[in-house]
């Protein structure tokens, strides 16, 4: 498989690759700052649900060492705080973001004062292995979930970009159809380009094509004609925020996918770690869902593609209610309808 | 309301705006022969069943007028065939087209050949001025149908662009729009874009804010979450054929619409003429789905979106079952709930 620096530790610095160059260009930025790597959250020069968990840990590594150059300061939680505040408030959709924030928050009290940058940065690797090593579980599960067909051939469609790119590496909804490739004798994935920000033509195309995946690229209004025509056995997406009920909200136009799926009885899996699972959000209508600037929508790459003076509507995300999901896709294994109770012991298992 | 010369006879010759060129430019272009009218089909200078039937009217004018310069041909007939067969393939899914040809074609024979190209063309100013009438009526016809609410306000969705750009003038889906505007105290429209060619953010935006109607943009991937925010109280949208039936061909991308419509229990209306219903055609099944060029999809305004190297599917159109269509709208009334026998007792009403 392809690797690709989305958000690693390299020289002292976060290191990651701009999606906004994509495909046209690989360009690697680094960042010597909590603030930094918030703007380039912001900025979506790193998306994706665990992949920005990782970007806000590597964050905050970052910002300890910064913050320890000239000797460690009095109280890391109040010098840490600024630089935390920001990462948390780059995106509101995306709870791993404050999972990996959650989960650094004790390093920075006990111990010893001078260790403490060492000790987040352990941990921001120790996140983004565990996410490479979740991602590889969550595609075996979620491939062999997969329906077999008499011809050992499956056509998957994905929206937006729940790959390696949207991960420390490998991918969730990616991974499952990584994955797929070593169970079918043919894999197809159909990937909806996903606008306003075009994910699924830049980025998934883009990371299939690297992996030799056969891969078609249609737009957001054409699944339902693909599903009415037999020509896609299965839908798996990511998940940016998956509530305690199993409301999973995720790329604006997943939910229209899972309602044609539900139509066509067609399987629609959501691929997520369990860092994505918020059990502290009870339903879909509790997740906040971000507004992004006009501009997205009224142009494409820059060019505007819109009448002057259009008004506009642009929500980042939307819910797709856990009836509608047939199977959660996790590293620790695959919960078919998922609801309240089998979210809950997903995470009492070992 | 405003005009444009969406397909019109000017000094012997066809004249259309080139809505490629929308919503930046408001460039005309004339046409001298039934081929060049044809190139202008399949480019998109003139898109929109309604508007396709009245240019291809004026485009057999056209070609009269040419082939009798030097005296009227000895078999018009045969000396039109070219002409004919050049833009009855010009697009093969929206059937007015046909429509308008075959409702001309007995004027070739009988009476004095050197009227032909006065006949012809009458006829062809009779099909304009009758679209521009059924335009209207539908329009009120629609917007009587629109559930009325409390607040005496509305939030329409449309897709694509079935408006006075789409027909000789005024629209079928935004000539309910603009009815409703008469009978409504405030009416709120949202477009969908309508990738891959842009027809909702390049036309609709454009036409409904030079009417003055408050119009907001969103992608197509965003319709599902509208609706399920209570955010839409009906869907209109337009039809390039409907089957005997009652499926009804129209823009890729709307045939989720009336999925979500259907589980959101909002009213799904399909507005058009008689002259877009094809009773030779059984069932949606049996209409030809167009499929477009790749570059549509791979590129956006001319600038490429998608990764190198990616397979493309590009079908213009999509199939609404008629058991989604709330209501047909046509110029002699709406017919509820669809079926072969209402649609069939359509053409039997005075």
């Amino acid at each position: 498989m392809s690797i690709f620096d989305v958000a690693v530790w390299k020289d002292g610095r976060v290191r990651m690759m701009d999606q906004r160059a994509l495909p046209h260009e690989e360009i690697y930025l680094t960042f010597s700052s909590a603030q930094e790597v918030a703007g380039a959250i912001r900025a979506m020069v790193v998306r994706g649900a665990p992949a920005i968990g990782c970007a806000a840990a590597f964050g905050m590594a970052v910002e300890a060492f910064r913050l320890a150059a000239n000797g460690p300061p009095d109280n890391w939680p109040a010098a840490m705080a600024p630089g935390m505040a920001a990462l948390r408030d780059s995106r509101p959709t995306a709870i791993n973001l404050v999972w990996a924030l959650e989960r650094l928050r004790p390093l920075l009290e006990g111990g010893e004062p001078d260790r403490v940058p060492d000790r987040l940065l352990c941990e921001a690797e120790a996140i983004r292995q565990e996410d490479i090593e979740s991602c590889r579980s969550m595609g075996q599960f979620g491939a062999d979930f997969l329906p077999m067909t008499a011809d050992r051939t499956i056509a998957l469609l994905t929206h937006c970009n729940a790959g390696a790119l949207a991960t420390a590496g490998y991918g969730t909804a990616l991974g499952v159809i990584r994955a797929a490739t070593h169970r079918f004798e043919q894999v197809r994935v159909y990937a909806s380009e996903t606008r306003p920000y075009l994910q699924g033509a830049r980025l998934t195309a883009w990371e299939l094509l690297k992996d030799g995946i056969d891969t078609t690229l249609i737009t957001d209004g054409m699944a339902g004609h693909l599903m009415s025509r037999g020509m896609v056995q299965a839908v798996v997406v990511g998940a940016d925020r998956v509530a305690a009920n199993g409301d999973a909200a995720n790329k604006i136009g997943t939910y229209p996918l899972s309602v044609l799926a539900h139509r066509h009885q067609i399987p629609f899996l959501v691929a997520c770690p369990l860092s994505t699972i918020d059990l502290a959000t009870a339903t879909g209508a509790d997740i906040p869902i971000e507004e992004r600037p006009a501009e997205e929508v009224t142009h494409c790459l820059g060019r505007r593609t819109a009448a002057q003076g259009v008004k506009v509507f642009n929500p980042a995300f939307d819910v797709t209610p856990a009836a509608l999901i047939s199977a959660l896709v996790t590293e620790k294994g695959v919960v078919t309808a998922p609801d309240r109770e089998k979210i809950a012991h997903l995470f009492d298992m070992p």
